[in-house]
């Protein structure tokens, strides 16, 4: 006979923490609670076990399931000396749902279950007050009636605001007995009309639709939908926790509360909670009256703690809260009752947490010796360590919301609303806060990105150019705001009915994705020496490294000084907006032939060099890996027809050739048209200018320095072994010249991006010609799904929100896809190049799930935004530990 | 030791027609027809290992080597009793270089190698004709110059031109044997002063240096692209053939000539070459003197065969033809010399001929019982089908070329430019034959290019809209002529220099790209009694099914007639674009909601029903394959403001909105964004509308005809599970409420396109929820490749040219990298759904190489253009036969 029915409570204890697959967490830690010695009132686990037997055999219970519980409801009663249906001293019980996670959408809790009109009164005379024993009636009534018989909630709530009104009070407590026994009156006809038949009478009854509801809510469609999108299997079921009564609600010397041992917003080892006298749980959520502190220490002026109202349950919760901690060695969250000076534990659960307390309650628990360094590493979710790093709203300051896009950058940013790039610039030259708003961003907008404190768009995904930039400066971003309109002509954003104009104050929160009129209080990020001491404990198990992907100076700095260990992807054509030579860029896309392209590239030439031996200079002695040109020409041109009218002077051409030039480099599919190494192929000058730059700054440097950098080179969007061939025969050809006409030679590598599907199907030809991969996983993003990230706001946020796919996936990698490919290409580079290099570089070399992924296939580093180089640090570290475990915060 | 020189002819022969690996192609069919009894002048084949070895091994010969040509050319000397270098009776020989396939770009020949200041006299004595002796030897030193020795071939040219100014004639033949002696001591003098050393005279060092020239030719820089083209390894080698030489030019009693045993151009079973009296090889060539006939039925007025001239040796002519087709079981081209009345054979080889021709060829063998009827469809080459199936330019007709594009769709066309799809339209109605002509086509082109009779773009590749629709039509079809320049303002286009107007005559060959100006007379296609019979033949063979792309009755009836089984791609919204209907599609699109949608749709049901209802009765018994809506919405939308300004009257909107409408929909790369299963998913109404259709339909037909269609629905772009499960299950429940409104149930199946790398990566996902599989090679391709066939007119024929692709994948199936996913695909989906139905629906489904590819994979069928099928017919056939052997047209 499979046993069902798990007891705990009263010193007999079936259950055990590690039993919460079948029992459900919520009862697998009653009974551990119990099992250890702690004050939980007894009660039974009906396990998760039946529930999927509940299904399998279409919906009915197996046949020993009865005596089970009637066995279990005994063992209650004999512990508590009470009886279920007993007419003077009723036993009573909630009956509460518990999977093995928590799981928004299935019936909570059912309480005071075993009243009737019979039972009410045994209660009344045992606790001797009947205001107390209806009250308990009246909320059983409708608790049951609402989450058990399916009755619209707000029918009883006009019962009692109708006997609110008839009695001329505004308060629940300025009821009386008499008037709650009106109440259930009124509940019980009320519910009759509903459901045709009478409230139910019999406990027997009552306790087995209770069972039925929760087991019955396993199914409801809220729940399929959120397991669906948590990826829970149905196969798992909920368990059925029924437990004896205690009651924080029959006077002064009782009390409910809900407490974490530890503070979950700073970390700091306090006890935290607030409690109710005379209340019953419920009360504590509604609002209605002010939860009290626990400890004298935190009370203010006029607040009673708990520790001065009920000094021998404080003390005992204290001990409670210590036996907790050092026996799950982690931040608990507690719900207890106090009935009649009496402590009850009711939950204990690993208790949620900002990601600064995260990271303090980790670092501490490991120094005290609670918990070891790994563990310590594995219980900070890498993502939330954004949140330490960036401005966040004052969760407590007023919002003015107008809009929501994506959440493309973290941090908080308030300014003044600016719709050119230019404006930006100036605006903030004079001091401004800005916040930029544009449709979409371009490359040409980067000046003002840099000079705007936050980022908002319109139009785009998470990987749009605006996120991608927004994100390698540290600033937050919105994307795709699709609900808000800009008139450019206008100088307006419109959303919601609302218009808003230049110049007006808005705040971006880049980690929700909020946009708000007016200026939020912020809140400045303080890195904590635990971040410090986490970062180095991280660092000293990962076998990934971390690189940035970074261009200027100013991010390789930053890069540097979060810790990474290189460059993984340095985007040359970042370089070529700058005001001093872009004009030069423009005359080289421009030019009618090679002689002109020639001309235009030698005027770049020196730029480009110092922008290498800057970068070289910075990361001396670390790897710097440099993408050459990749994206199609026309974008790098203006569409204003003044600059074009520019353009055409300093080219000695007219407007018309200007216009036809535009039209023949525009492109139906930007994405997959001529870009990368076919523009190094088709223009070989442009990729000798550049191969030539690196040579020249790492000459420079190596002069300078006496330590030469080994540049590494990287050839954009290979799809054929030959074009490697060819781009790589280019750059070894200029590389023999520059090293004959300075007489130093110094070490490089060529490698490629593998970020087309073909490049992963080939890698094992590819490998012959490179030294080293990176996987471009954005564009190889978009090609496997044969999906634009500049187009996918149009339904991409709909499959997520649909469950179609279970995550943005140029957030985090497709590993099922995406990531097949991937595997492909390392296995067959492998194959060829045994111990060959690889990275990524995408946008994911930031994601802890992708970076998860890299250490599963043994790839050599990740590279991402030096912003999230922390993030990655720690993923990596957690990825090298081995599956994360759950985590908290 | 290893046998390098193997002797033919003069009764010992040590090679056959099957050794062409080891002696190459010339040299073991020397050897075939010496050892069958023709009268082969006796000679030595060195073979393609000594090739080999001498590049193995720095270019140097074997030691062995000189001994065993030493021997070989004593058995040459004795078989024609002369001796090489004897002043009195010289051996000549001529050198030919032999590889395996017949390879431009090698050294070619050598001819009349021994003569020397010394031998030309004895060779002057013995033919008695001095004349003839030092012509002989100016032409030897001519031809090793220049190929042996490097001079410049038009240093030859100036002497012989400044002896005949000085002369005062014009032609060669005035020319006297004092005068040859004269050209012969200027090229002696001009030589030694270009090579710093005198003409070697030495009948040995003449021969090894040429028999290195052939050797050093292999590796030259054409030879090499030729191979990378080609795909021939440079481990092959060539081989060298030394020959003893007989003369066709010592008198009135010789003759050298080349001809087909059958007529190459109809295939016709009759003798057909020519010749020359008194004339060495190279002189036929030259075209200084005209030809004659062989035959005396051949020979026009003034003309005289050479069954006058030399009765016995064009018997023996005739004789050999006989033997040689008997032989080689094939037809041949050869060459052959008459010296002295007596015939030499010095080539034979199989000859090059039409389609026409190969087809006739191959029947008539085939019925004659000389190859069985696998060999006969193993002869003729599916593409040169196209040949037979639309016109073709006269090829002795005057052109005047004005640029070249790509041959997109096959045939010749001619008429008159126009360049707007109304304006090809009405004057076609008006009787005129037109080309249409522009920049790009897109769907609203369609009724033009209808009406044209051919079509000619200046952008876009082979899978450009302009190709693909041209190749359904069967309207021959130039793109991407990139040279061409449209004004539709100016209603010109200017090629060169030169501008044509609208209404001015050209003329297109879809088969070779070219554009000429004015009409160029053409040939019409006649569908002769053998390729009935071939497709006949290949019916019974192939084990691929052949469908057909079609979406109108027309195309439909078309691809019947051409033998389809099938429609395999119905593309929908090919149906959208008539005029009766393409305003309730831009309604549909326009629509701000899902009521407006709906309203539309409501309009666009019985358009769509009478489609399908059509195409199931003229497909009647065959399956037939229907896509639902794939093409992202705005390419629906008018670009002109009127029609716009239409558009916002009909939706009693304004023309702001309907600009801002439009601009919504506009998307950065249409390709990767909002269509095929995406745009039914986010407006599931489009897909409902659709199925409902199919299934009216489809009733209608089972009710008029008591046979039920059995539509296979395709639903496109599918890239995860879920989304081919939420699109089956609108069908599904479509399906349901049609059959219950109708009372006729009937069978379908729900199947999706693999076009997108991730589907094919997941295939035994998908092929949970679909019945069948259809290869969307065109997309795959664009997605694999990362390669928008828009786009890729700007590098794409410079990468095919340059060999960095080995042919456009848009054409013939990149079995690397496309092929690869394809192949995973097919294996995975068959894992889950074992047998599941797989075919492809891209333009490769019309290409030889990509049917022998799905073949390979064992796919069900290929679905091509209507005017393709006889051409999938054909190749599956061929195919199905095994790797196809080495085609002659």
């Amino acid at each position: 006979m499979t046993k069902f029915v798990y007891s705990f409570g009263a010193g007999h204890n079936e259950g055990r923490a590690d039993m919460r697959d079948l029992l459900g967490g919520k009862g697998a830690n009653l009974a551990e609670m119990a099992s250890i010695g702690l004050p939980v009132p007894p009660g039974f686990t009906i396990t998760t076990e039946l529930c999927t037997a509940y299904y399998d055999n279409d919906r009915t219970y197996p046949a020993e399931l009865a005596g089970q519980v009637r066995a279990a409801l005994d063992r209650v009663e004999a512990a508590v000396g009470l009886k279920f249906g007993d007419k003077h001293k009723p036993l009573l019980v909630s009956v509460r749902s518990g999977a093995r996670v928590s799981m928004p959408g299935m019936m909570d809790t059912v309480l005071n279950l075993g009243l009737n009109d019979v039972t009410v009164q045994g209660l009344a005379d045992s606790a001797n007050d009947a205001r107390f024993a209806w009250d308990s009636y009246r909320r059983f009534i409708q608790m049951y009636g609402s989450v058990v018989l399916g009755v619209d909630h707000h029918r009883f709530e006009e019962i009692i605001d109708h006997v609110k009104l008839d009695r001329d009070v505004n308060e629940d407590t300025e009821l009386t007995a008499q008037d709650w026994h009106r109440v259930v009156e009124s509940y019980k006809d009320m519910v009759e009309g509903e459901i045709g038949r009478p409230f139910p009478q019999d406990p027997e009854e009552q306790l087995w639709g209770a069972i039925g509801a929760v087991f019955g809510s396993w199914m409801n469609p809220r729940a399929n939908t959120y397991r669906r999108l948590h990826d829970i299997p149905a196969s798992w079921g909920t368990a059925v926790n029924v437990q004896a009564m205690v009651f924080g609600n029959m006077g002064a010397d009782c009390a409910t509360g809900v407490c974490f041992t530890r503070d979950p917003s700073t970390g700091e080892n306090m006890f935290y909670g607030e409690f109710l006298v005379n209340a019953q749980g419920e009360d504590v959520v509604a609002g209605i009256r002010t939860p009290q502190p626990l400890s004298r220490g935190a009370a203010k002026p006029g607040e009673i703690s708990m520790e001065e109202a009920l000094p021998a349950a404080y003390a005992e919760l204290l001990a409670v809260r210590q036996t907790l901690e050092q026996h799950y060695r982690d931040m608990q969250d507690i719900e207890f009752t106090v009935q009649q000076n009496k402590l009850y534990m009711l939950q204990t659960r690993n208790g949620k947490r900002t990601a600064a307390a995260s990271l303090r309650i980790a670092v501490e628990m490991a120094d005290a010796g609670l918990i070891d360094r790994a563990e310590a590493i594995r219980r900070v979710n890498p993502a939330a360590l954004d949140q330490l790093l960036h401005p966040t709203l004052d969760p407590r300051a007023a919002r003015d919301p107008i809009g929501r896009g994506l959440p493309a950058s973290p941090g908080a940013a308030c300014g003044v609303v600016v719709f050119s790039a230019d404006e930006a610039e100036s605006r903030a030259q004079r001091g401004e806060s800005v916040i930029l708003v544009r449709i979409e961003t371009s490359p040409e907008d980067i000046h003002g990105m840099h000079a705007a404190r936050g980022i908002l768009t319109t139009r785009g995904g998470m990987t749009s150019h605006a996120a991608v930039v927004a994100r390698g400066m540290g600033r937050p971003c919105v994307a795709g705001a699709g609900g808000i309109a800009v008139d450019y002509s206008a100088q307006t954003l419109s959303a919601g009915g609302r218009t808003l104009r230049a110049g007006d104050t808005i705040t971006l929160d880049g980690a929700t994705g909020e946009v708000f009129a007016g200026a939020v209080a912020m809140i400045e990020p303080t890195l904590s020496g635990e971040f410090a001491t986490l970062m180095n404990w991280a660092d000293q198990v990962r076998r990934l490294k971390v690189r940035a992907n970074a261009e200027t100076p100013l991010d390789a700095d930053t890069a540097r000084k979060f810790g990474a260990e290189g460059i993984g992807l340095c985007r040359t054509e970042h370089m070529f907006f700058d005001p001093l030579r872009i004009g030069a860029v423009r005359q080289m896309i421009m030019a009618a032939d090679e002689a002109g392209r020639r001309d235009a590239l030698e005027r770049l030439l020196p730029f480009q060099r110092a922008d290498f031996r800057d970068l070289f200079s910075i990361m001396a002695g670390l790897p710097v890996t440099i993408r050459l040109l990749d994206p199609p020409l026309h974008e790098f041109l203006p569409h204003a027809d003044a600059e074009l009218a520019e353009l055409a002077v300093a080219l000695g051409s007219d407007m018309d050739s200007m216009r036809r030039r535009a039209e023949e480099l525009a492109e139906a599919n930007p994405m997959l048209g001529h870009r990368g190494c076919r523009l190094g192929i088709t223009y070989p000058e442009i990729y000798e200018m550049q191969a030539r730059a690196i040579f020249e700054g790492a000459i420079e440097v190596a002069r300078a320095s006496g330590d030469a950098p080994v540049p590494e080179i990287m050839i954009p969007l290979v799809g054929t072994l030959r074009e490697l061939e060819i781009t790589r025969a280019l750059v070894d050809k200029v590389a023999a010249a520059v090293f004959a006409e300075s007489g130093v030679t110094i070490d490089y590598t060529v490698g490629t991006m593998i970020e087309l599907p073909r490049a992963a199907l080939i890698a094992d030809a590819i490998a012959q010609s490179a030294d080293f991969f990176s996987f471009g996983t954005n564009d190889l993003t978009q090609t496997t799904f044969g999906l634009s990230r500049d187009d996918a706001g149009k339904f991409l946020p709909h499959y997520v929100e649909a469950g179609i796919l279970p995550k943005d996936p140029f957030v985090s990698i497709d590993i099922e896809g995406v990531g097949a490919l991937i595997r492909i290409a390392a296995e067959r580079g492998r194959a060829t190049r045994p111990g060959i290099k690889m990275g990524i570089c995408g946008e994911h070399g930031g994601d802890p799930a992708s970076i998860a992924f890299c250490e599963s296939l043994h790839l050599d580093y990740v590279s991402c935004s030096p912003y999230r180089v922390p993030v990655a640090r720690l993923a990596a570290a957690q990825a090298a530990l081995g599956a994360a475990t759950d985590r908290t915060a």
